[in-house]
């Protein structure tokens, strides 16, 4: 177009109009479907809506869960089949079972440390820090995406040996993605409300996360709400809700035009009788379920965060960590693979089975304890995908025994698998862990009662299956300390007849530990250092008693409006904030607005350029008021505010600094740190005031 | 005790041992037993632990919700017997029909009116508007607990011929209760941090009230978090779940104690087959019925509104709703009841069966034009049970017919019914009608295809049920604009397989509904003309530029801080505001506090009391800042905050009026009103700036 404009400049209109004709055939019907198209964009790229990206996200995060799921699939019946045609030569089975998890995992964690350090681990931690406000600078960046892509795929095809899942890193990832529309967005549109479009399209990218994974759209921002933040905007639980359900429904739509399922249905659908799911006695079973599964996760988050910590501090794992990621993955994968190889240990941790394939046994409607008592029972050569129990079963463990001895190991295997330092999730083994103490319970429960708890004469048997699906959200739930894992395992086995005995081992579960431990995310949080907002128990009726006055710094460095050049030389020059308030005067002290640093720094270059002008003088006199933005202080605490209110409104508007004034006139500031030192004292009154 | 005490000052010290020993035997097991007591109490009534608040609350919640469903099918039985009894007496028998919803709805708009006029309608309109920080004083007093229990008894007991339900009246006595259960604790533990526990006890009051009625702990917290408030903490969703889970719990309970099932289920069980729940093009079809069911909403809520407004400024109606409420609710009985009397139009109405039972037929499992190709059919003389859809069944008009008359009769008779001035809920009559739209279309498509959709040789019969289903949820959502009238339906019904679609069709319904009509508790408040903050859509992207300078109140009365007498005799007598700002003098006009205005009565009386006194001078001298508190402002606004931005920290932090500021001085204030204004200028720019 610019050519011919060019040439339109040089030569006739004409000459022109003939060429145009010539190259651009049929000019009524162009406009027209020019004008359809700029109507397009405009009914699309209308600012303010931005469905279609909530849209786009949610199909993007299925197509990318689908195809990570189907390479898996791939990469594990390789692996499966490499191992079976290996016969009976032991030391090769061995190696097969051994060098293949080891490959696959020290590739991911080199693979994802080289690109880069932000792609290990589950990404939720992180996540939740940037949505309080926090800016983790290169966290969101799409170049993480590819490593966490590949890592990923390497470690959820190491299969159940590592014991490894994919939601955090789906969290991630769906922030990524969300992050870089957010900037295609603003690229076509401009820069209006950025900061909060941004917030709000982050949130949503949880809540696909979750649900692309599980297929459960309303459980998946139930929990991204509830893990990410402490406040909710009604909108964005709408917006999350489309995308996570556009997400949900391509999943499955894919699992669908792949020929593994002939309609839309649950991804782990169970088969429970639902005509009488469970006798009113049972109801307290349930609640002792919730209590044990709180009471384990106690023990499990204790233990992870103090091994968390141990490996950084031990000189060998410290050493390894920080210069050979991939060798330490590999030598955990190595003890991992080891105990789990099927002709040893594995033999008693159901080792051949998928971690899909596990969840499926697991929420199984048949009372194990009930077919094993069928003598003629042998462990088949291959895992039958009819019969996948028989992987639990033992003659001499019986199943008790070995879902007993599943639980102990994988109590400190999982513990250790958490400190590889490469992409991967750590709900999904929560998940199947807690199943299996439902599981053990429900068969020890279907086993001491085998005509049902009432004796009224009608057999009603117990289903463990249902206190598997018990132990797995009341589990998940605790360690997370989420309720939402509750509508999980119904919308995840498409069956919800167990939902009130569930909720309420859920709730039990996370009473007890909410009481004595933060939660999985937290506990991160507090040993990656992260900045950190602890959240005041109700117990703690001080926080209403301490006010700002007792906790705020009061060493603060302010502007007088009229500052000269020197003035802002000596402040800037003494610290290091980000931002300064401004004074009406140095007398009366009285807070008019904040300055930014970069704003100074710009005053003083443009004051300091000329030294040998003439001007000089008259820059050195310019002042504050007069050449700086001065940003207007909307929220200030006073000296009478409570903890407990301030805590609140930092918690409410992601505030990370607020300035304490006394009758308008500025006393001392508060940040986080403050904020955090305070409801510590509060629990521990180290200093009493 | 202080008897004995005051003979212990008179006597001796061995006078009185010995009478309290004669009084009060075995010491020392008393006062273990007061030490046990003492430390219960300690624990149960420790300040900031109110889950047992929580607890009391979903119990006797469900203790009401249960009883109240007891006397209703009492009293509803009752007249069935009174109607079947008189046999062929045709004019006996209309006058049964009618003669007994007349005298209950008379009764109970009579009843409730004449105890206090608050208790009519639904109550959530009224509770959400309290929840923005508004106080409507006497609302939440326990005297309309009564009122509202008998009157809504009446109304359900009238039973479908009127076709109200009760799901606004339990959120409304929840919050009564809760209300009251806070006002008892504050009396046992002294006011701390009182404002905030009573909005958290509010919000979960809420919960408990959706979730006792349809035994649905989960959807029960997110529908009042949805209908309640535009943001929520994640604090005051747990508290909502336990309580809903309580109230659910023991609501399921009592139905088992009471013998009407033998173990917990859902409150409307259904019988789905889930192994192949719906066919993949059927989605389509969903999403259509969301689409249609989003487009009546639309009609529904502006009728509704109309009629709503119309009936006010009628003459002749608006005289009967002033001073004969009852014979107002009366009348529209009166007309009500004639159109469903049985062996009239209500033969097409199926207006036989109650509202549960016409939820139940709606939800059958079985497909109504299968069963009605039956040639022998014919509808049995009294309900029959098991085949409650035969009252929608008739020879010449076909069950499309009925169930297609009976959505255009039941939208107007509805709307009218909305319109009775007596306790009773809105949600459950909408919510069936959905489930009849819904019907409707499963039907159609049933018989449109009656081997299934998919042409592939197997036979997947349509389940006229799952449209049900989605109807309910999709028609629901769209009137009330939520979202969790999905997870309503599954949690009511027991199953959850059609979530995927019934999730669309929700989507599509509300996306219609929220584009074009307000919600029906947005709309009452409209009508009721309650203070209320329109939410900003996202198209109206000038938000962002509409700034607080803009559409703020400059007209600010200030006094200063050195203000004396007179000053605060002449400010107060030229405004009538509740709180005044103080600034540093009026020269500068800097903001330092606000003043209540009872702080400044006070202030008046004091220095106003001897003024023959010889310290009359000094005290009309008194000053402001010595005499009197001057609150701190946390909150200000500057003048270039945007609407987006200062509708967000009023709805955040349920402000009710914010002082504007530029550089520390005051230069005007916004209240929701100014807020409303310009929020409404953006939507129809009248004067643009």
């Amino acid at each position: 177009m610019s050519k011919l404009q060019r040439t339109q400049n040089r030569g006739g209109e004409e000459k022109i109009l003939v060429r145009e004709e010539l190259f651009k055939p049929w000019p009524k019907a162009r406009h027209r479907v020019q004008g359809c198209l700029r109507w397009v964009k405009r009914q699309l790229f209308r600012v303010g809506e931005d469905w279609y990206f909530l849209f786009a996200l949610g199909v993007i995060m299925a197509l990318l869960s689908f195809s990570m799921d189907f390479t898996v699939s791939k990469l594990q019946n390789a692996h499966r089949w490499l191992y079976q045609e290996l016969g009976g030569h032991l030391l090769l089975k061995y190696l097969s079972w051994t060098v293949y998890p080891i490959a696959l995992t020290a590739f991911s964690t080199g693979f994802a440390q080289s690109i880069t350090p932000h792609s290990g681990g589950s990404g939720i931690p992180e996540l939740k820090t940037i949505l309080t406000g926090v800016i983790l600078e290169e966290y969101l960046t799409i170049k993480n995406f590819g490593a966490k892509v590949v890592g990923l795929t390497c470690t959820l095809a190491a299969g159940s040996t590592i014991f490894l899942g994919k939601v955090g890193p789906f969290v991630h990832l769906s922030s990524m993605i969300a992050a870089y529309l957010g900037r295609m967005r603003t690229s076509v549109m401009g820069d209006y409300e950025n900061k909060s479009k941004q917030y709000e399209m982050l949130v949503a990218a949880a809540a696909v996360g979750v649900s692309t994974v599980f297929g459960a759209p309303i459980s998946g921002v139930l929990f991204s709400v509830e893990v990410m933040s402490s406040h909710f905007a009604v909108r964005d639980y709408w917006r999350g809700f489309f995308a996570a359900t556009c997400g949900a429904f391509m999943f499955r739509l894919l699992a669908v035009f792949n020929s593994e399922q002939e309609t839309i249905t649950a991804l782990f659908k169970t088969n429970f009788k639902v005509d009488f799911p469970f006798d009113l006695p049972e109801t307290f079973i349930f609640m002792l379920l919730g209590a044990l599964c709180g009471a384990i996760s106690c023990a499990y988050l204790f233990c992870q965060r103090w091994l968390l910590g141990y490996v950084r501090r031990n000189w060998l794992t410290a050493k390894l960590l920080a210069t050979d990621k991939a060798v330490y993955s590999a030598l955990v994968a190595l003890l991992l693979a080891s105990i789990t190889f099927p002709p040893g240990l594995g033999h008693f941790l159901a080792s051949r089975l998928t971690m899909k394939d596990l969840l499926t046994s697991l929420f199984d409607n048949r009372t194990w304890s009930l077919l094993s008592q069928n003598a003629s029972l042998e462990r088949p050569p291959q895992v039958d995908p009819d019969n996948l129990w028989l992987e639990w079963w033992d003659p001499t463990f019986t199943i008790f025994g070995t879902l007993l001895f599943f639980i102990v190991m994988k109590f400190w295997m999982l513990i250790l698998a958490t400190t590889m330092p490469m992409p991967a999730g750590y709900f999904m083994p929560v998940f199947l862990y807690g199943a299996a103490v439902g599981r053990l319970i429900g068969e020890i429960v279907a086993y001491l009662f085998p005509t049902g708890i009432s004796s009224d004469g009608v057999i009603n048997p117990i289903i463990p299956g249902g206190y598997a699906l018990a132990g797995a959200a009341a589990f998940s739930g605790a360690v997370t300390h989420t309720l939402s894992t509750a509508l999980l395992v119904f919308e995840a086995t498409g069956q919800i007849a167990h939902i009130l005995p569930v909720i309420l081992a859920v709730l039990v579960a996370n009473a007890i530990a909410q009481k004595f431990q933060p939660s999985f995310y937290d506990g991160t949080i507090i040993v990656k250092k992260l900045p950190y907002l602890p959240r005041i128990r109700s117990r703690h009726i001080s926080s209403y008693k301490v006010t700002t006055e007792q906790f705020m710094r009061t060493d603060i460095t302010v502007l007088a409006k009229d500052s000269n050049f020197k003035d802002v030389l000596k402040v800037m020059t003494s610290t290091e904030a980000l931002e300064y308030p401004v004074v009406e005067n140095r007398e009366s002290m009285i807070l008019v607005g904040t300055v930014k640093r970069l704003e100074l720094i710009l005053f003083l270059q443009t004051h300091d350029a000329q030294p040998q002008d003439n001007q000089t003088k008259k820059l050195l006199e310019g002042n504050l008021s007069e050449d700086c933005t001065i940003d207007p202080v909307t929220l200030q605490l006073s000296i009478w505010t409570s903890l407990h209110q301030a805590h609140n409104l930092f918690e409410l508007l992601s505030l990370q600094c607020a300035f304490v004034t006394s009758s308008g006139r500025i006393v001392g500031c508060v940040t986080r740190n403050e904020l955090r030192t305070a409801i510590e004292d509060l629990a521990n009154p180290r200093n009493p005031k």
